[in-house]
């Protein structure tokens, strides 16, 4: 039987060997929007494949139409150990502005920010380099101590993420069978607070939707045709004023179709966590929930679905004032969907509820701006309790199931591709101003993450 | 006494060499809003000032801050008679595309555009050069004819009106002595057809107002803040449909304070016009009404209040899309006034109405876009009858009183520094095209405006 205690150790006594290796990583520039650091990017990647060649993995460079991606195979004790396919991004944020820079974003440095309290600064140290180092030094130890690995790993570093991802979806594509695992495993989250670490077992997915009013065959007077013609603005600013009713609640018919309540324990964990209207809201600035009344702040945005308004243009908006009837007005949708809602049906259900409302002599367009699922881990999922179980005997605090508000694509993405869900994990803190200046990544969670990703693999093969 | 019949012969007799005089004023390019045309403004005004001065009128130039104003006076029979302020302008609008002009914009011509109807062509042939020198051949066929003129007449011509009339409302100040009369004739309006002349009798006011709501101090991801977070579209598109009730009528409290029904006659005299919702909405493409339910087209325009929205804007409105909350969204909103509503109260219930659905942690803040009243003439004041006879005798068809939706400024100005009430007469046509390539003006509003003016100042000399 492999063993776990001697790994830790490993990792505890090699953390500055660990931390030279991050840092060479930190110091390659690969910025992935700007095609001056392209030959930066694939310097990256050959350096990923060279340290985990050093470890045993089978690791290649791969070529795609933007930058390449890394992959690299490891096998476990046996033919049918269970499989994981880990997932991180080697490319970093542009730098701008390069002033508010304390020290240069690709000169990696440790810095005591409090007494008892280090970080590691540059560019890249919390996203993502420093959270995909985590798991090569996991496995660096685990084979360095046990002579192999106790799962099978396959690895897959994309240098596109800050930019998109343009070529993630065709390689995915393209290489299925050898991408496949049981689950993967992403990075490229945070813990709940520096004691407690957490594992996201939902995101909400999207259905984004731009719909435009016409009415008038050309821009009108408002002196000569207000108050008999049509005008668009009016028509709109009733469709989406009727989108919410008065408690909040999405009146589209069959919107909460298939949206489950979430279970009373789950519920009441996140009661423990702190978060409140006051918490979430009051540093932007409010202090009132928007959403469905009788839920809370929590659960609204982890949990609940939405229709958000994220545009709005018609008429005349320029300086000074117009008496114009515009022609035509438009809105730009989006609904933030959770597990079961089907996004093709939650479209139809809009369209359908906006048509209702175009009065004969108006039309309607539509334009589609993307779909995509919710998801939502199996709260009893065995690969779920065996990581959460690793995590609370790594940290002070246990490990707690969040959601996330937002989509992370390359989740959606496994899912369709490769048939796979996600176990969402990684050690970044809300302070570590990612894609800002000063960006840092704390020591604490550089060290002990290594050994949590030592634990959750060891774990995941019990 | 005066004697009208040989002043309408010597019309009659003299019409070539008033088109010579219209020729000569058109082929000045007096456009007001390009300083290369400065000089030909001032032409404008000099040239009328001689023609008055020709007349017997005791006229001059009046230099502004912009073009310069024609003032001229003539005295009546005696000391007590009526005094008739004349009100039209000189400049006319630019010519662009000017390849689209059949001839010269500045080398008026007569066309026959079907057979027996003849057109003046030219920039500024209906708007307003061909309209204003009726009135001045009027008066000198009157005063070559009678010696004098039938009422005391002061004329103001501006040369700033097709460029906003920046100079007016301080010229007005400044010289309330000299221009006050009795009541203003102002020339720039149309007939209802080309057998039926018009006096307008009502011109809606206008409340102009932009409205701006706030809500988290910066943008938001839609994902992390959906379903937590004031979405400030929503709370806008909120207030904007509650504005209008389900039958059209606005809703904000008092907003119908003062508002008269229009009498029964006049809304019979407006049945019998032929306008309907098929007429006035077919060609901009619409059909149905969306005013006031009940109420016909013609009385929504011209003498309903209304709402209308005439821009909106806030967060992403550029091509795809973003998942975004805004931190704001703003409207112009403008209220058409009728008359005895008053624009102070309804700004003031507006943004009253707008605070009270605006939550407790979002804020709005307001910005003003000007307000002037709707205008009314007392159906029954004589020198609204007068004209409305004198017109009858000269047409085929009798005179009709109808409104105007929008407002003329000069209208108000003339309310607003002077005290007096307008009577607007015009022989303009809806398809004179006005402001655009190929504008003409019918040879026989040219002949019978002559004839008419000479009519109604005849008239309310009696």
């Amino acid at each position: 039987m492999l063993s776990l205690p001697p790994v830790l150790d490993h990792l505890d006594s090699n953390l500055d060997a660990s931390l030279e290796r991050l840092f060479a990583l930190l110091r390659i520039p690969s910025i992935s929007t700007d095609p001056a650091y392209a030959a930066d990017c694939r310097r990256a990647g050959e350096w990923l494949v060279e340290d985990l060649r050093s470890i045993g993995f089978d690791a290649s460079l791969r070529d795609t139409p933007g930058h390449p991606m890394v992959v690299a195979h490891h096998e476990g004790p046996s033919a049918d150990s269970p499989h994981v396919l880990f997932y991180g991004h080697y490319d970093v944020q542009p730098v701008d502005p390069l002033e508010l820079w304390t020290d240069g974003p690709f000169e990696p440095a440790i810095k005591e920010i409090e007494p008892g309290r280090k970080v590691i600064t540059g560019r890249g140290s919390s996203d993502d380099k420093g959270q995909l180092m985590l798991f090569v030094e996991a496995c660096r130890a685990y084979k360095k101590v046990n002579g192999q690995l106790p799962c099978r790993v396959t690895i897959l570093f994309e240098g596109e993420e800050e930019s998109g991802s343009p070529s993630l979806k065709p390689f995915l594509d393209a290489n299925r069978d050898e991408l496949k695992a049981d689950f993967a495993l992403v990075c490229d989250t945070g813990m709940w607070d520096g004691e407690t670490p957490a594992i996201t077992a939902s995101l909400r997915g999207l259905v984004g939707e731009e719909i435009t009013v016409r009415a008038a065959n050309r821009d009108l007077h408002s002196g000569q045709y207000g108050g008999a013609a049509a005008n668009p603005i009016r028509i709109l600013a009733k469709i989406l004023a009727d989108v919410h009713d008065d408690t909040g609640r999405v009146t589209i018919p069959g919107f909460y179709d298939g949206v489950e309540e979430t279970p009373s324990q789950i519920l009441k964990s996140w009661e423990t966590l702190g978060e409140t209207a006051e918490t979430m809201l009051g540093p932007i600035g409010l202090s009132e929930l928007a959403g469905e009344k009788g839920r809370s702040a929590v659960e609204l945005v982890w949990a609940r679905p939405t229709a958000e308004f994220n545009g709005i243009s018609g008429g005349y908006t320029g300086k000074g004032f117009k008496t114009v009837i515009a022609a035509e007005a438009s809105a730009k949708v989006s609904f933030r969907l959770v597990h079961k809602q089907d996004p093709k049906k939650i479209r139809a259900a809009f369209r359908k509820f906006v048509e209702e409302r175009i009065p004969a002599d108006c039309s309607v367009s539509f334009h589609e701006h993307g779909g995509s699922p919710g998801i939502q881990l199996p709260y009893d999922a065995p690969f779920l309790s065996k990581a959460k179980a690793a995590l609370s005997d790594e940290w002070p605090n246990p490990a707690i199931m969040t959601g996330g508000g937002g989509s992370i694509p390359v989740v959606g993405d496994f899912q369709t591709y490769l048939g796979m869900d996600s176990l969402l994990v990684g050690f970044a803190l809300d302070d570590d101003r990612i894609h800002s200046p000063n960006e840092k990544y704390e020591l604490t969670s550089f060290h002990k993450g290594q050994r949590s990703w030592a634990r959750i693999l060891d774990a995941l093969a019990r």
